[in-house]
């Protein structure tokens, strides 16, 4: 079904596909009126909650479709007790027979962490980096999902066939390694996705992003650019990974005698590259601590994307052969989660690691929007126990993997599109980069701001919005794919905030007589003693209202229910304003 | 009982206490031996949530105490359906016979919301300057407490006793007007308390701080220096008010045509002052939008702490008369706040104001840490109707009213205090700022971090921590004040992420018979749809728990109730891993 390059035997120079390998490309196209030309590609966003075009988007041409990316989101706010949020697969599953693969820009949560429940669905071809596709085997192999599944690993520069597609890898830099941005020659046009990227002249490993590349697409006539958006609000550059090195070479002097903890982002290899250097030049030893950190550095020390001189890397068990100053600990937990090794720490719950006055902790990342509040708390309690704590508003510990304003506009510069999405980002941010690519010169009628489950057509003759596609949010709560929806969610949400009252009563109908009850009971709402009164009382209104409703032609059970909501949700907030979930359950003896 | 100057009769050359009126101050004081040096001032940080020295503190010698301010915390992330959290009094109920009165420093929320809950306990008389007695009368006329309270005004440079201390208001600057510092002077020496303040040459209205005072202080032997922290940690100064005129300006003449709309703290009366001089300039109309802008705009143009020429404010009401150009509507909601007046436009739910394209929204305000996501989302929903949203990483439209480190360091250098106490600040806050103290010659011994809670001593021969006073969280949920703790919160979590299960189950327990039930019921768990098989499968294992119940000795309602307990954890965390709230209703009929 796919054609594909053997690692590099078939490819041209520069990875450009040699036009003999697709089948309706010629010289003049894409600007020639072909009969081709009048189609046009479907552009499908189907994931990312608030960031739009991330998580995962579909590519359509007649009977082909490939899928870019397949992550989960962070559950928001208002989606209590939800572990994860998945795309909505309908429209995929709908078109299943059109599907030909799935192609993943880079190995980030929010775009491989999807992929099981994907491939439990539907078993495709998967086609990424080498890097990528070891953190895709170790996540199905933890789904047990391994064996069935079909991987293909190419590099950047090399290019492939994915149905009427064809997929050429390009270098860029982000904040993990091989991560990388997608041409898609399509039958009427080239596409270029940036994925998530960033321009880094002096990256931490491997080559600064294929600026070369996207010159030469400059010439190439794009149909479509894609990119993204994450810092589309920030002006200027973003800083080089490099800067970081400096910043701990000052701080490890800085530390003398004291241990030394870092957190950062367990697949921000890059960066516990220049942790490992760091360590080797102050002859420290390096342990990692926090199952994702010890997932993603065997994963990247297995695939040589980490090196270490011989002995420097130890096994955290062994903490105590080692004096304070001969250590540095890498741990996860920079988001402040409650559950991570930092956390722990903070809360002196680590089964290895107590902290204290001889500590100096490095949080080397920026709070994720919404975590600020529980980074800042972890930080206070590491203070209280007497640790130096340095973060960001100290010393430049951390830089973003998203390019700024600065190098959104030399993108658009170099490969002048004729249209352009931005994708991956808020409302705000796609806004944002959309006034760039208008200052660029790209005509406003040629940028679509698109929002989650647009349908997006793009030919040589236009773009436009095409209808919907389905994009429920697919929350995963423990075993459970898709079974807590909006109802779910928002009783949640009631009882989260004022608790729950049950009011249980047992009657017989016939008899007008009430047999047990009525009786309330409440939870998350008062102290049981502060509400002793007030609930003597609401039991002798509920009596009231049985015996009401004795008294009235079709009474049922029901009826009771009702009006033992209507009444109490009147008579606790006019004693109380608050607002409690009531559950009422009347119970009828028939015989 | 309280010798009060009259407003300016009494008051000495620069407002300095004349030696005559304080009993026990002497030239040689406070470093000479006088048996009075052996007594200590306690200082008793009783309120504050995370922000330690926040909220309300305790001031104590001998037989007489003074409070410093008295205000409310935001509700942290882990307690659900509070409204507000106010100090825990009842260190002060314990001393009420030595409670002198309360100083308040300005009027911001987080140091005078708890003043009616206060005075319900303990009417003591109020001491704040104009603007601030201005805010305490409209907080008491809405608890209907204002009859019988006892005000006391005050201005900068003024002095007045309270008890056996004496009381000076020194101007300083901040986001709020006619706030101050307080300069106590005790028996033992005078302490200096900065409250929240900023270094401002030109701030929107009134004086720059009184740096000079401060320099006098610094001959003046300070005793003990408490300062504000909110900005410890960064770097360098804060931004002049004044600049946010420049912004304004070029925002108000791109905006052309379109209507102006600026969501900004509403005790921010400079800020809302130079949006007035701006739309003066530019022809334009200012309308105010949000119950808390109306009521702090009133008082403030009562005390003519704003000034607009005539018929530059008119009713929102009258907004129809005026095209877009002629409009500047300034609002609540710059923090996201779901019921706010800016979100209401962002969901189309305002009465008044209905946003699109012809809109430009500016957020003249920084996220208070923990509502990034909720002002992200306003800006996004606000964006997604057209409207053009500035906001902070576009242009200059915030500054703090916090003092960063170089003005820290000011401070220090020039009051020269003996010990320091950083205060109003996160552990991370203080620690920064002790370090800056220490920079600055203040030798560690002598600066003292405090935990909520601690009551220290400070003499002329040291300071230490001395015990703590009870400082639980007094939660405000509706009505309620105080009948919300641990118990209920924990509960309200756990119903908030897991939803509830309820088992009801009629029983005779003589004659070994279920007479209803077991029956199920469920909120926030699961679809119910979903769930079906999984609730018959579980009502016939509660069945069997029962009849088991029957077979054993002392089986009560009781015993069954904890069996249903047991077996429902298990139960559904291994068939679902989730862990709803279980509450088994067992009732008995003994007939």
């Amino acid at each position: 079904m796919n054609r594909m390059n053997n690692s590099g035997t078939k490819k041209t120079s520069r990875g450009v596909l040699s036009s003999a390998r697709l089948r309706p490309l010629s010289k003049k196209y894409p600007f020639s009126a072909s009969p081709l030309v009048k189609q046009s590609v479907k552009i499908v966003f189907l994931g990312g909650l608030n960031q739009i075009g991330k998580n995962i988007t579909a590519l359509e041409f007649g009977e082909d479709i490939i899928l870019i990316d397949c992550g989960t989101a962070f559950p928001e706010v208002g989606m209590p007790g939800i572990d994860l949020v998945i795309p909505d697969f309908s429209y995929i599953e709908l078109n299943k027979q059109k599907i030909k693969g799935l192609i993943v820009t880079h190995g980030h949560e929010d775009h491989i962490g999807a992929v099981p429940y994907l491939i439990k669905k539907l078993n495709i071809p998967i086609y990424a980096t080498p890097f990528t596709i070891g953190l895709i085997t170790y996540k199905l192999k933890e789904h047990k999902l391994f064996g069935n599944s079909k991987l293909f690993k190419f590099r950047a520069g090399q290019n492939f066939n994915v149905g009427i597609f064809n997929i050429e890898f390009v270098h860029i830099n982000h904040s993990i390694p091989d991560a990388v941005a997608l041409v898609i020659s399509t039958p009427i046009g080239k596409i270029v996705h940036t994925g998530d990227f960033k321009i880094d002249f002096t990256p931490a490993k491997g080559q600064m992003i294929n600026l070369a590349r996207f010159a030469e697409l400059g010439k190439e006539d794009v149909l479509l650019l894609m990119a993204d958006s994450t810092n589309a609000d920030k002006p200027g550059y973003t800083k080089t990974e490099k800067s970081i090195s400096e910043s701990f070479d000052f701080l490890f002097q800085k530390a003398c005698n004291k241990r030394i903890i870092i957190a950062t982002f367990a697949s921000n290899i890059g960066r516990i590259q220049q942790i490992i250097d760091c360590a080797v030049k102050n002859n420290r030893k390096v342990m990692f601590s926090g199952r994702s950190m010890i997932n993603y550095v065997s994963v990247a020390a297995e695939l040589n994307y980490i090196n270490a001189p011989e002995g420097t890397i130890v096994d955290i068990d062994s903490i105590g052969r080692f004096k304070n100053q001969e250590v540095v600990i890498v741990t996860t937990g920079s988001q402040g989660e409650p559950m991570s090794a930092l956390s722990k720490m903070a809360h002196s719950e680590h089964r290895k690691v107590l902290v204290g006055i001889n500590d100096c902790i490095i949080i080397s990342a920026h709070p994720i929007p919404g975590n600020e509040k529980s980074v800042s708390n972890v930080v206070n309690e590491l203070m209280k126990l007497g640790c130096e704590v340095i973060y960001e508003s100290n010393y430049d510990v951390h830089v973003s993997g998203h390019a700024c304003q600065e190098e959104l506009k030399l993108i658009q510069a170099l490969v002048k599109p004729k249209y352009f999405i931005p994708v991956h980002g808020e409302c705000k941010h796609l806004t944002n980069h959309a006034k760039i690519a208008s200052e660029l010169g790209i005509c406003e009628s040629n940028t679509l701001i698109c929002d989650v489950g647009d349908i997006v057509e793009v030919s040589n003759f236009g773009i436009k919005k095409a209808g919907r596609a389905p994009c429920e949010l697919v929350m995963v709560d423990g075993n459970g794919v898709g079974d807590v929806g909006s109802v779910v969610l928002n009783d949640r949400r009631h009882l989260g905030e004022d608790g729950v009252i049950v009011i249980v009563a047992l009657v017989k109908l016939k008899e007008k007589k009430i047999l047990a009850g009525p009786d309330i009971f409440s939870r998350g709402f008062v102290y049981v003693k502060e509400s002793e009164e007030l609930m003597i009382e609401a039991k002798k209104a509920a009596t009231k209202i049985i015996l009401e409703c004795f008294e009235k032609p079709n009474c049922d059970w029901n009826m009771i229910k009702l009006e033992f909501r209507d009444l109490f949700y009147k008579f606790f907030y006019e004693k109380t304003k608050r607002n409690p979930l009531i559950l009422p359950i009347v119970l009828e003896v028939k015989k």
